[in-house]
């Protein structure tokens, strides 16, 4: 799926909801014995009619070794082609190395986007772009308390008191538009997204953190919606983890309604 | 292996030498069938004598699916304990996350250190910390052209025109002494290693980008050896794909004593 059908489909089903797959085999539901993909396939038809987007988080594939890579392969074929499929890898590697990424995440697995990792510079993130239809979403200011450390210190060469965070938007945005290029921007980050937005008018913001991290879900739609959507607010625990039983499903369908 | 079993090594061998395991299906000798197990256990059998670490990068074995991730953990499982095994991967995220990234790197595979991307700030390298005789090696300043993008830029918060990469240093040192925490430095920022090493007087630093990506050798023994060794000094293609043929191991093993 590429942008443009995205924004259909949020238009279509009026929401701009992306379910997070963070499915730690820690937290399934003990009668699922610890099967990622019978787990993914039930959250997934319960919540596939209130969401326009699956976000995988590949830690908690890895993690289980070569079994948990094939549940994420499973996964992706599983989900319907009306839902835009996510990577949250935040990889980053001089240009050689991007290049074997972009075919892990575009050609071996066919996710439609990858999260990606700014700090070695735009060569590493041009490789991620060299596929029509797919996309590169660029982690600029995470909703994390380390986002203080290096994303929000301030630049001397730049004009404006520009923030890292800022000139890592800024640079970035040159090589693509809304159909090549997203931004991470954590949902705790209400008072720099005004600016983000004006940085950025059209493209699309993947916002994390509502729900277990805090974010404030009213504020965010009012600040960041455009007419395109123009976001897509990630939710994972408070869905996929809201119940311990046979009906967990069920619940996380309730959960991704509200 | 912990880190001073590594220096153990290195006064034993006299030398500092990582080789980089980029096992390319597409660069592998075509007898091999693209396996790169096969090829990875040739080339450690010829090189072994020679260097004291080897360094895994993922890409490479993600791209291939299942079977990659399979041929990283058999290569993990074969390379003699007298070498210092790094995963190359990169990562970086969120506590929660970067918990499901070390235990990936720490306890389903057995890798001594991995490499993380500091954008996200100190509580993302945190986790990888937890493991007592582990190494997270923190990327500071990188071999390739976009170092220039965003690593570079001068702060300005900080007092003497401190560059981004040099606060990343001077944070991080301080979540973990030389046996927890080592520095990605680029073999072709020889202009900026001697500062590096008296920010680091006693931290490892992994140098990548002699040979293909054109860092010079002597100067940097020259600068930043230090009594413990104190350097990696990794080297990839130019060990690995010398020659094409079956005796490809034999002029790997050739290049890596020299």
């Amino acid at each position: 799926m590429n942008v443009q059908q995205l924004i259909q489909q949020i238009k279509l089903k009026k929401n701009v909801l992306c379910v997070g797959l963070d499915s730690d085999i820690d937290k399934i539901p003990a009668h699922l014995n610890k099967n990622q993909f019978l787990f993914n396939k039930e959250i997934i038809d319960a919540t596939k009619a209130y969401c326009v987007a699956y976000k995988l988080n590949t830690a908690f594939y890895e993690s289980v070794g070569t079994t948990g890579w094939q549940a994420l392969e499973d996964t992706i074929n599983y989900i319907p082609d009306t839902h835009y499929i996510i990577a949250d890898a935040k990889r980053g590697d001089i240009g050689n190395t991007a290049i074997h990424y972009a075919k892990t995440f575009f050609e071996t697995m066919s996710f439609d986007a990858v999260t990606v990792s700014p700090y070695m510079g735009l060569d590493t993130i041009q490789p991620f772009l060299n596929y029509p239809n797919k996309v590169a979403i660029v982690l600029a200011l995470t909703s994390n308390m380390g986002s203080n450390d290096f994303q929000q210190l301030t630049l001397k060469t730049a004009l404006n008191d520009k923030k890292l965070f800022e000139e890592v938007i800024s640079q970035t945005k040159k090589l693509g538009d809304k159909n090549k290029l997203m931004f991470v921007v954590g949902a705790t980050k209400i008072e720099h997204l005004k600016g983000i937005r004006s940085l950025l008018p059209n493209h699309f913001l993947l916002i994390p953190g509502v729900g277990t991290q805090g974010g404030d879900l009213d504020e965010i739609l009012k600040i960041a919606l455009t007419k395109d959507g123009g976001i897509l607010v990630n939710v994972s625990r408070d869905i996929i983890f809201n119940d311990n039983s046979t009906n967990f499903a069920q619940f996380a369908s309730i959960k991704a309604m509200e």
